[in-house]
């Protein structure tokens, strides 16, 4: 560990720099399964024997329960598999297994399959997420909090709208990726290196064992493009900012000065030498780790942008982000999921907060509106009326007819009804009259709740759809391949 | 303009630091319009007279076609628009304009509406370049060319199949963008600063007036969240590096080197000192401008990322990156059309390129397969044939049955059908034989050509459609506006 | 305005798509100078006649005190210039300008003579804002307040270390862009368009001109490199990273809920519907700005990564985030400084947090150490009178002997030491006891604030050393032709 | 390997999203000698007994060359190494190893070592690689090649001009990485968590046995800051595109179209399909790996420009960016290295290009120029010989008189001057001529590859005597040590 890094041998180090064996344990099961199918298909269109076929999948079938030794020396998991299903196989059967395919259509058949698999994942990982929020909301549909908007109070609102709020992110965060999810699982296999071939393979076929939608057509197109990748980690990114602002939120909310709410001791972290502390670092990593994909994501474009066509092996130093990009969002999300489930909320802070500021100034003046005084006079009177209550370090309730009576000065306004209008308007009479579509008033906490409960249930038909497909397609592909082997 | 940078006075450094209003010309329109129909609801839900909605509306009608001095202090649009009415209308029915909404919603419903118009003008942007490259394409079925990987010549190929592998990628910006419309095209008028109104507006309504597929609900989500812009910017970053790498194709095959093609005059600069060039300045700008794109998509995320809920400031900053990427993208499209529609592309070079280089290798060793060897087996033995005919500088045609002999020295070849097949095998026949499905061979051109001219057809009347939606709902809103101002 | 955006014409489009010309009035003047020092030596070395030298001079001249019209359709300012130079020249002397040079060496040379002065408005705008912050932190060297880690208070500290903090930050930013100015201030005139030239300039001359530390020798790199503007904006990034974090800082300091500080009027902006606010717009401004200068960063670097050797048109795109990379940061300092110096302090607020929280507890612990006791026993001991105070709603110093028994089960230590050290330990007595070098003690800041002023100004001696040494090589070009338009 | 996904236990989940520990075996070295140091420093100053240090030390000692287990739960490094040390040498003793520091100040201080090891790492490797170009460059003094702008081809030029010059721009990457090692090798040790500590230790004491230059006094700012992680970062990722570009010219100049060098085979990798191809993969991959830094200075940045003053965990997860830069810049260098000294150069196929291209016609045009015609002039007779000469397919040098005329028709130029001129003008000639200063003229090499040398000798002296100081403080230290633990 000590010894100098320079001292290695000039071939290790290339050998390092090329390789991307380490990566590609992530992919070992697609590749598998992906030869599996193309094999099939070499059988099925008598471009191969049947006890070609049987031998060679025998073999996939051994590797499958296999630990892959990495350090042979191979540079990736397709040359190290196919050489392993030839030194099982034998040249004879083993060394067909790769017609009329090239590692090009191979390793983006690879990625695909795996993107789309962790598109399923995240998208149940969102619902379970969105679940969460959704029925923590329904217990908060009463509690009070102040509303922000640059981090200044701005009105008083309810902690299920916040929660709800969220809930409709991370639902749009879901149809990003479902929609993602038609242009990922498209199947380039046998599009070979760049230009197709003259063995007559039928691509539809294997496409079709291996749950694919449809076929990636055009040979260049399906062996050098990696919008889908692009795309993808651009999901993701956006899905990550998402859950680093509530990161945020909730960073603030844990200080002593907020004390909004207090994260589970599981979800905190202790001081090495500061004994009163309880960190919420696991949400600074939420944050950290959307820099990363934010990263990640730029790491992709830029190489995808200075490349011709054909594939070129830049392309290679972008799988890490991919498997990165999944495994920190799936983490994250299901992190999350926990820690909204054990937050203690500070119901009696939130309220004593928003009823101590003069929250309900803009709904005095929106009352005053409904007398048919122009809004941006009720708005000067507000103003007034908040800088009066400030100044005698009171609320507006407490103010003297003499001082709304200034408010009014220079209007036509009745200082009576201002008045009247004080005395009738509190955070909670504020919160019943909010009635506005999508409101953070009572009424609409409740069929919002209903409605986004709907949705998610709708969403869970979707995604479990397709991951049926998937399975299925896969399990039929395995009893053909039983059938051969027996 | 030479006087110190440093002289100017504070107050207008800051005012110039926080002003968004000359980004704000892009908007105005929108800002206008959104005003139209908010007032118009006001009135129809009896929160303010026909009176004033007269005045505010024929305040507006007029503003539609000013032309505005954004030199008056105003810090941004909004605000200025709101003044002018006021103006105009008198504070009492213009003070009025303002009900039951706020910048913040105001805001978020301007940029929805730009990007949507900027959506839909790109997704034909899109469908016109891809119609020029398939009509190119039909022209190209038989011009014979090098395909690359790694930019090394890899397989014989079409010219058309090149085209249509750059018109398959951006019908998928197209569905991409298409796809993203969906989320954008949702209003956020009415959901007030944060948290909503008291006031009874009706939110549905003004959506409809609009032309707005749905209304963006909770008043948070509304006016806080920007990642249908992070969405929108990525989709375009993507599909900028799509025009990326054709351009970097082009900047190659534009070498006196490669000879490939000649970019038409217009297209090209000259050099200020060196008489004999002719630069590929505008595709270099292309990348240059791809890479512009990417660094915006960056910034917004970075932007995003760094959020707590409730609008924040820091999002004004994004504004100027939204209106660059659509500027950019929209010239990008049209002008890489009009590269197309010029282009001279020089068949015989490419011709003779790939004649002279020996891209059957991998044929022959297909047609080997076809003998009943393994492909391992026939991937050597091509490998040798290709040495060989290095080593002898002549065509892999040219050589000797001894030669062949030594090509399959220790497999169980017979030479004799290896050099029948190489006697049987050129460049046009392997096009003749590559047939599979999506593949560089003859067959497969008129298939994809025939398909993806349906395709755009298809697609064409999708956004016409929805551009038909928006505009008949702006006629009727205006229809509706005249008849009050009448 | 409302016209289609799609109506143009494309040559506009593609003129408006290639062109530079309105950003290039950043870089008009130094064009000038650059040739006015270009012309005298082509002149000097007998290039061309003094009648020639004479005419071009005399039309620079002119030009130095010119508005220019962008609209022209010259694409960039030097095609510009030379066309307007040979129409007041004529073509026989004003033809000679652009002898021995190319557009590659001299926008090359535009720009570095550009930020090398932008450099130097940056230096001298961080000692300013430094120099704010010391002067603060002179006014503060009593005022207590909380040190936070993971926005959780921490220890107690001084509002001066904080605000020194920062003026640490800020001297380093100072120390990179000094030392990034060595590799701008570099002459690549006379390089010509790639591989220099045969006519005998002398390369050495025009650089001392105009004020160059040295030349850029090699003709490929002096033309083609832009490294230094990516240093630049890099180190301009992390410069901006640092307002950012006070920014952070400052709008979370100015929640209601913190209430540590309040910015001055100037600095905040009332909200368009909430009356009760006050929004530090300006602080999120720098944030969002923050994350446009990275776009750009990213921009740049991804357009350098992907071209070959030789000047390439990408090149151009950059120019705009050059520029927009110093007028934001020049102006954010700018901004900052003068928020600093107009900042109220809650003192009163900032020393009740501090005192109520047990922000003592490792200054306890570490008295404890001072008994010879292990840290890590001392730490768990500290620990638990913090959860033995919060459970019993008071602070340490209220503690029962009882309870500091309770402290020490399990060790060897005696609770009356313990109970003794608690009872010596207040905030004030810790902070007197803080004396480790760069410590939140009172003694470390008057030691502190005297060394960084005297950093200062030494500072300051030597970005004014460059700036004279610039503006007296400019003089005495000035002087010099003079003479020969005389 | 096949297992679910979502199958673990959350807390596993938790730990890993939290944990660096598999990070961190980069630190582990430097985490226990800074460990030494500091335990050093209390025993001097009296803080714990001579016993305690010996026990600590032996204890460190051991760990240095042991492996860790990882997968102990430990989340870092430090927590692990100081429980290690806590269970060899005891409560008693271990316990107090801790004191006067915490892990905010200790990770600062092991990522400085680490970063500052790096630089100089990499700072001799720079210094290999433009060794090897500049000896490169020595033997392809008289090596003609066309120099490219635009990837067109521009002026004759000589291969040593262009190594040269990218021996100019690495000179410049050691320099300002040479740079940032000032502010990298600061000590942190001692600033505790955030706000110093009242135990009297001594921080200029650790800091000179650990080698540093200086201690980063304000405690905030050592605790928290990472500008010289993103500095670093920002200087190899300039580093890296410069590589890119190497990478981008030798991949175009591998094609079969450009034949201007050749890879040896151990920089090339085979097709999986493709017999006949050598892929110049490695090249591409500094090209993605490219990307990937950049990437990594993204995220960086990002992570930066979000935080609040104080450490927070956010800070983690650039962790891994930072080695993941080391590694890959120090291999791409190495390799790169080698790369170069193994080329194959075909000169030939350069001379031709060069020499059968009309390269000539701006030394046609400079000489014109000596004959006081203006430039302006010269450069259109240039540009109509250039046309001419493309137009009937022959060199410049072929054309007839009549021809010639036409050139310079409208011009008072005597045909018979160009003509003389274009007969004695050659490459050859032209490269005599080319004499300015840093051009691509046979002079310029010899006088330029002299300097390098010089100046890679003095750059090689600086970071030896850079790297000794560090080892003697180590080797002292040790031995200080070893008298302890007798």
């Amino acid at each position: 560990m000590y010894r100098s890094r320079l001292g290695t041998d000039l071939s290790d180090i290339t050998l390092d720099y090329v390789s991307s064996i380490n990566d590609d344990s992530e992919i070992a099961y697609y590749d598998i399964i992906g030869s599996q199918a193309h094999t099939l298909m070499l059988y099925q269109n008598n471009i191969i024997t049947r006890n070609d076929a049987k031998k060679i999948l025998s073999a996939l079938d051994i590797l499958k329960n296999e630990k892959f030794d990495t350090s042979s020396g191979s540079e990736d998991i397709h040359e190290l598999i196919e050489s392993l299903v030839i030194k099982k196989a034998g040249m004879t059967s083993g060394g067909k297994m790769h017609t009329a395919r090239s590692r090009n259509d191979q390793v983006a058949l690879d990625i695909r399959m795996k993107i789309r698999d962790d598109v399923n994942i995240i998208c149940n990982c969102l619902l379970d997420t969105v679940e969460a929020l959704v029925s923590i909301a329904k217990n908060h549909q009463k509690t009070i909090m102040p509303l922000y908007t640059h981090l200044q109070q701005a009105q008083a609102g309810l902690f299920s709208h916040y929660l709800l709020a969220h809930a409709d992110v991370l639902l749009r965060d879901f149809e990003r990726l479902y929609g993602t999810f038609e242009r990922v699982n498209q199947s380039p296999l046998g599009a070979g290196p760049v230009g197709g071939t003259s063995i007559p393979i039928d691509r539809i076929s294997t496409a079709k064992m291996l749950g694919f939608d449809g076929v990636l057509e055009n040979s260049i197109d399906a062996t050098s493009t990696r919008d889908f990748v692009a795309e993808y980690v651009a999901m993701v990114s956006i899905l990550m900012t998402n859950l680093s602002k509530i990161s945020e939120d909730f960073v603030i909310w844990s200080t002593s000065e907020f004390s909004f709410i207090e994260l589970a001791d599981e979800f905190t972290s202790p001081s090495s030498v500061m004994p009163q502390k309880k960190n919420p670092d696991i949400l600074e990593l939420t944050r950290g780790k959307t820099s990363e994909i934010i990263g990640n994501l730029t790491a992709i474009l830029t190489t995808i942008k200075g490349l011709a066509s054909g594939y070129g092996r830049d392309l290679q130093q972008i799988k890490s982000s991919i498997w990165n990009t999944s495994k920190i969002s799936i983490s994250a999300l299901l992190i999350l999921k926990s820690i909204l489930l054990t937050l203690k909320v500070n119901e009696k802070q939130m309220k004593k907060v928003t009823e101590s500021s003069n929250l309900i100034a803009l709904d005095i003046a929106e009352k005053l509106v409904q007398e048919g005084i122009p809004f941006r006079i009720t708005h000067k009177i507000s103003g007034i009326l908040v800088q009066l209550a400030y100044q005698s370090k009171k609320p507006i309730s407490k103010l003297t007819l003499e001082q709304i009576k200034k408010s009014v000065s220079g209007t036509k306004v009745d200082p009576k009804i201002v008045s009247k209008i004080i005395s009738s308007t509190s955070v909670v009479s504020s919160l019943k009259d909010r009635k506005s579509l999508g409101s953070s008033g009572y009424d609409e906490q409740k069929r919002m709740i209903t409605d986004r409960i709907q949705k998610i249930n709708e969403y869970r038909t979707n995604v479990t759809k397709r991951e049926n497909k998937i399975n299925s397609s896969i399990e039929a592909l395995t009893k053909q391949i039983d059938e051969i082997m027996k």
